[in-house]
């Protein structure tokens, strides 16, 4: 599979250059590429206790993207999942440890055991106050000897970083850091490995499977489960999880292992609520990625108990935009729909004229059902006619619902029983039609006025401007002619229509996905509609 | 492909209860589900112009991701991929908008158009004033009648947040959104389609290939171009935009559009910044997931010129995390590698007593090469004889070099000469044992004492307690008896190294990978090795 990257060679090392670009000088990195990566705190203040940790990259944002205010002072990134080397991690001490001493946070690797170490006893022979902690909070394989460090591995950092930046000594941070760390406990679960760049991707997890327990570096997990239900995956962990804790309150980290959805990581954390920890779970961190395991398609759940001590250091503000906060889980606020949703039905009214003009419309429509459909067939599905014949006898049938007698709400009355009648975009667009021209008439323009209002909303909102092969086309010019009358009116209107046919690239609606060979010499059917409404009225006025 | 979800139907809705589940109460929905999603802020002021946007699900952390402080007051979503009804859009309108009014933020696809625009207008029936603006920043392709909108959405959501948040009035707001909108442009990349959840993946884009401005919802891009570099990728898209932009100062919002690792995005930034663009390109927003495509493996760029106005806008601290920041792109700061990376040569110096003891050490580990080769065969991999006796090998050839004058820096020297000879694990324990010696030492311990902080070091780097069947087993009952004498330490010695015999369940080192069976009645080298050490200095002691 692809990846966006030039050489997996120069991957991490254009990656952080990525991450400094945009830093805005909080960050600098050292001159040691290829080889040594080191990302430090501009800002450092060599008075307090210095925190560096890191290990292979491809956990990101770990470790670089929490280097900053309130958390990491500098981290020490090697190749993928490759562990950095003692010179790096030795530069990465020296580089950001004053007389405060440092803390090195290490998770539970070998490799990352033995660079950190030694790098740890070069700095102590140049004089430096060094402590180590090593992470192991993944609770996966009960018989594995050395618990693996994973995600709780942010706690340690928030917690470590927080004392650090009010001043605390070494030791106390230090000790704070090995609290966390007996305290802490975390399981992942995912429903695919991970890809690692330039290595084919393994299919050790099958379509329909899950995996609960696996490592951040695509290590197999401790059992393959058949995967039914985000609910199920999360009682799955949230269970391994209670049996190592006790019945105080906690804060859970969900964590994302890299390419899970934010909707699917909301469904987890909502599920998380719900489950056999609710009672324990107080505080949540996330969901979001924090230590991930390139592009891997699962989460991890890290739970720590929650003291008033640390409370504190969790909810104290940080610089590193990656970390996503430390927030109370509550109930869920829930307010009842606002009243006005279903229009009121308007108060009918009797008008006679209106009503004659109206049933006069709608028959005119009704008549031209088989032609306008016939037209249409030529440059659509063939249905306009039936739609405007159906929209039509909707209207007749609702004449004494109306009311008539009032211009400004028989609009609206109009528009809302063709929303309510016709479905699709050509009812909503009707619907829009009159409200606003309702609207414009609320505000005191004249019936010509009102209607060029309800064509303008109509305009902005379906897209469709004059000449793209629309109803627009013979409604625009006969709303400008009707102050001159009705026949003015419809001439302009069929003058409009009849352009359409030399239309051959539709902008909006159907057509737009027709050739032109197949629009050429054909009126638009809403076009032909409206230009046949006005000459009809025109008949049907002199009659 | 699973997802960690329960059921389609339940996916967006479970979703949002668990955003709102650790909103700490920031957010509240209304109470229309199934059908009716508006996610708005509890702490909306409705003296000012409230913005609501929204859309089809599938793009988080748009929209509800983005409600909060200085951007949206509400968030309308529909099912994934889908708009939301009427209903629902003017539900979120009404509960949020007061006397100020509202404006609507919908991106150009016909179905967000129509409810969003049908909605407007029953609003308007209501008395309230309601803008609404529509965005089409997509430049992808050049002959769609109607541009889509995409990532650059979020400018507007920013800017036009900014200004309601200040009061400004309906009018101001609008208008500052249309001009965002106006300035706005997009372009998206990725190596692979979406999965929508419930339905097969459609594998459009082969191995090896790219599309080029595909949409948002997985729609085709205009091109498939062989895929070859993240340079090369933000090559043609920066090319596209450069096209669309003047030479002014711009801010580029780099999109995440779903599982994109982290690594992977800050590649490209970094690209981005080195690319055709890089002069007009003075801020970026992320790279961050912004607008989404579900789980898509790509990115979209999003260019906006920079005013003294929006400037203040774009910078202005908001509520939501989902939101980056706006960050200048900066060259960036590399400082130069720390001195003392390279450890100093130690002075060599002369004591003959000290050369006498260590030359005598190194040659009983040199005679029991192949002894202990053939008893690691039992439980390793055959190589601790040589692996031991290569070092004490070096260390005589080195004898000349060390300084044996002062057993602190002699110790030292001796951590520094293994860590540079032996490799692997090993070498770096020995290297961490010495050092620790030393440094013990240099704080006025005594020779047993320096031994033993030595040890203790080890066992905190290496994770070896005694029972764990290692070296630690033979060593530590050593320098426990030390102080009693030579012969008491190798009696201690042996006695720990035969009880590894019958330790069958190692806990570190290669060991550990092996059965019971395989360990049992076999000492383990290392512990084996320390014992016959012992016994022979005592052996040389009395010659």
């Amino acid at each position: 599979m692809s990846q966006f990257m030039n050489t997996r060679e120069d991957l991490v090392n254009e990656a952080i250059d990525g991450i400094l670009a945009t830093s805005n000088g909080q960050l600098a990195r050292l001159d040691g590429y290829p080889h040594i990566r080191v990302v430090y705190r501009t800002d450092r203040d060599k008075s307090k206790v210095a925190l560096v940790s890191g290990g292979g990259a491809g956990h990101e944002p770990s470790h670089v993207g929490f280097v900053g205010e309130g958390m990491l002072t500098a981290a020490v990134a090697g190749g993928v999942f490759a562990s950095p080397s003692v010179d790096a991690v030795l530069a990465g001490i020296m580089t950001v440890t004053g007389a405060a001493g440092c803390l090195l946070i290490v998770k539970n690797y070998t490799g990352d055991r033995l660079n950190f170490g030694l790098a740890a006893e070069r700095a102590r022979a140049f004089g430096l106050k060094i402590e180590m902690v090593i992470v192991d909070d993944d609770i996966a394989l009960p018989d594995l000897p050395q618990a693996r460090g994973v995600a709780g591995t942010l706690f340690v950092h928030k917690i470590a970083g927080a004392l650090a930046a009010q001043g605390e000594n070494l030791e106390t941070v230090a000790e704070a850091a090995r609290e966390v760390i007996n305290g802490v406990v975390s399981i992942g679960m995912s429903l695919d490995t991970c890809t690692v760049p330039g290595s084919p991707k393994e299919d050790r997890i099958k379509p329909g499977m899950a995996e609960l327990g696996l490592g951040i570096h695509g290590e197999a997990g401790v059992e393959q489960v058949a995967f039914s239900s985000a609910k199920e995956a999360i009682d799955r962990v949230a269970t391994r999880l209670h049996h190592h804790t006790d019945d105080g309150p906690h804060v859970a980290l969900l964590n994302n292992l890299g390419a899970t959805t934010a909707l699917e990581m909301s469904v987890l954390a909502h599920e998380l609520t719900q489950s056999v920890l609710k009672d324990r779970l107080q505080w949540m961190v996330g969901p979001a990625p924090m230590m991930t395991s390139l592009d891997m398609h699962g989460f991890s759940v890290s739970l720590l108990p929650v003291t008033e001590f640390n409370k504190t250091a969790l909810a104290a503000p940080v610089g590193p935009i990656a970390w996503p906060g430390f927030h109370p889980v509550s109930s869920l606020c829930i307010t009842p729909l606002p009243d006005g949703l279903s229009p009121i039905d308007p108060t009918p009214s009797l008008n006679d004229d209106h009503a004659t003009f109206l049933t006069r419309c709608c028959d005119i429509l009704i008549k031209l059902e088989s032609e306008l459909n016939a037209l249409d067939a030529k440059s659509g599905d063939g249905d306009t006619g039936s739609t405007l014949a159906d929209a039509a006898r909707a209207l007749k049938g609702s004449l004494d619902r109306l009311p008539l007698a009032d211009l400004t709400q028989l609009y609206r009355a109009i528009g809302l029983e063709l929303s309510q009648t016709m479905g699709g975009s050509a009812g909503v667009l009707l619907a829009i039609f009159f409200a606003a021209t309702g609207d414009a008439s609320a505000r005191g323009n004249d019936m010509v006025g009102a209607l060029k209002a309800g064509v303008d909303r109509v305009r902005e909102i379906g897209g469709a401007n004059p000449g793209d092969r629309t109803m627009i086309d013979a409604l625009l010019p006969a709303l400008d002619n009707l102050s001159s009358g009705l026949a003015s009116a419809a001439a302009a209107a069929r003058k409009g229509a009849d352009s359409t046919a030399n239309i051959t690239r539709a902008r909006a609606g159907r057509a737009s996905y027709l050739s032109a060979e197949q629009l050429l010499g054909h009126n638009d059917p809403g076009a032909e509609a409206i230009a046949q409404l006005f000459e009809q009225l025109v008949i049907g006025a002199k009659a």
